[in-house]
């Protein structure tokens, strides 16, 4: 048997990362390397004498897993910005260490929100769908034609304003945005984090909100952005819908349950809003073709690719692998969750 | 009979600027009001003794429309960006003057450039069209799935970089975009213009490229954004796709047959681009179902909307209305042709 340290893997990494593990020959790597999730059997039976595991968000680390794995381990790294795959206390109880990657999709979650605002706005949705089905030929000029509301001008509403909205709020001011309204767990309080130095010298106002109906009312488009509490679960509802103004539109980049989706459809029928434009919805993926959302023409739905750019997954993939190796070392992570 | 000045205008008008025309009670209005393009026969019939016509880029002002007009004609008030419709030779002999509105779009169609770019890279289409179909709930999680080229870091190249291209580029810096590469008519020479003082103190190199084949090869956003000449028909063709990179995306938000569609598709087939947004495209609107770019997922195509936002449409009919005006009194247009 092997004198090196062995770790598992549960699945086959991007080149660049799997170079960076692979380069370090002190180890002992087993790796599932199927591209379907790795199987619950094959990790418990592996894990066994293992001091570091590197998971996903589909592996579950609980109890069972750690115990099976033996007292010489010593880092869970995960290839996650959520950890709730984890047993924390299980963890902590041991000492083991654990590894995420929560930092690293800020741009690339913030490109989409901005590509679903003006999806929302330009009615991108309608527009290519009109263009599938070979409507483009008869749909006579007119000045009104497939218009929309322009980001110009806009009051922009962010419902939570840390990282991602601020990266957001970034990529709008040149768009011509005019007022930006947030609202965070404390109203009515300025953020206390300018991530980028963009909110102190700002040429625009940008306020806290005093509650949600002072945003809903006055946004022109609304960012859904926060963390899904149960204060936050269905906040987006049939009372803020028929807060918001008639050509506002909705975005969420954040979690599917903060919008309640049968009011969202039902503002969308009674045209209480312009449009919306959606990374997440409830249950999702389980989102069949016959799913009432998907019969809005005015509602964009993407199936959670806000961080799914190739940089942001190889720089997740590095670091997941720097934290695993630092824990081996018992050196500094880039990321570690205090336990 | 009236003494006040006849005026034609060959549509209902938006509101505001329908309500601007209305508030002058020196004219005689003659309007046609239905939804459907202005009919001719009506048009010839009602233009007799006019001393204005405000008309649309449907209607077609020729020799037989101005003679039939009279003597009395001073204005031509198009409500468009181009004058393609209009016989320019035969106003200039008698001294009517023209007016258009090509300056108010700018905002509206950068914005929707900027869509498309990341509509192109972050595969809004294929993604909409997986959830569409139903197939979310059959796409296992894998670190690379639906994964796209991320826009920070990229090189931009704008084939024609006037007016909205440099707005374009206002809106991208905050996008993290490394390097810009832009073709005009002078290769190799910087532009003159700097619209929105970007240019002058950017904080990324912003050059002219020496030809098309530097610009296909170093860009990994290509714009195409110029005007369509014999020298720019294909410009984007087979050769320039086989210099392109294959993360690239192409973005065309000028003119239908810049782009060589057949090669576009053969493009996207062999891999050798990342995908593509079109606003415009060879033989708009006469796109069929069947039309093989609509089977490209990797290519959105959207009814040449650029301009398709409610406060532009406003701004051009309010703007043709006081060139109307301005014509009728001898007084400045906001844009007038110089025939």
């Amino acid at each position: 048997m092997s004198q090196r340290p062995k770790v598992v893997v549960t699945r086959q990494l991007i080149d660049e990362a799997q170079k960076l593990l692979e380069a370090d020959t002190d180890l002992d790597i087993v790796q599932w390397t199927s591209d379907q999730p790795c199987d619950r059997t094959w990790l418990l039976e592996h894990a066994k004498g293992a001091s570091g595991i590197l998971l996903m968000l589909s592996d579950t680390c609980d109890e069972e897993l750690i115990s099976t794995s033996g007292d010489q381990l010593k880092v869970i790294a995960s290839f996650s910005v959520g950890t709730d795959h984890v047993d924390r206390e299980a963890l902590r109880k041991r000492k083991i260490r654990l590894g995420y990657t929560p930092t690293c999709l800020t741009d690339a979650v913030a490109d989409l929100t901005v590509m679903l605002i003006l999806m929302a706005q330009r009615r991108a949705g309608e527009a290519m769908g009109k263009v599938i089905q070979g409507q483009w030929p008869q749909m006579p000029w007119s000045p009104l034609l497939m218009t929309g509301p322009q980001i110009g001008g806009s009051t922009v509403g962010f419902l939570g304003f840390g990282r991602i909205g601020q990266a957001t709020l970034k990529r709008l001011l040149p768009f011509g945005i005019s007022r930006v309204l947030y609202l965070t767990s404390k109203p009515g309080q300025p953020v206390k984090e300018d991530h980028f130095g963009i909110i102190k010298d700002a040429s625009i106002p940008i306020e806290p909100a005093k509650d949600w109906e002072q945003l809903a009312s006055e946004s022109d488009v609304v960012i859904v952005g926060c963390a899904l509490t149960p204060d936050t679960k269905h906040l987006v509802g049939t009372e803020f819908f028929s807060n918001m103004k008639k050509f506002a539109v909705l975005v969420n980049i954040a979690r599917g349950p903060v919008v309640d989706t049968d009011a969202l459809i039902t503002a969308l029928d009674k045209e209480q809003i312009f449009g919306a434009g959606l990374d997440v919805i409830e249950n999702e993926p389980n989102i069949q073709a016959d799913h009432p959302i998907l019969r809005q023409p005015r509602c964009v739905l993407v199936p959670h690719i806000g961080s799914a750019t190739i940089a942001t997954r190889v720089q997740m993939a590095t670091e997941t692998v720097q934290n695993l190796l630092a824990g081996l070392k018992g050196e500094a992570m880039v990321n570690e969750v205090e336990l």
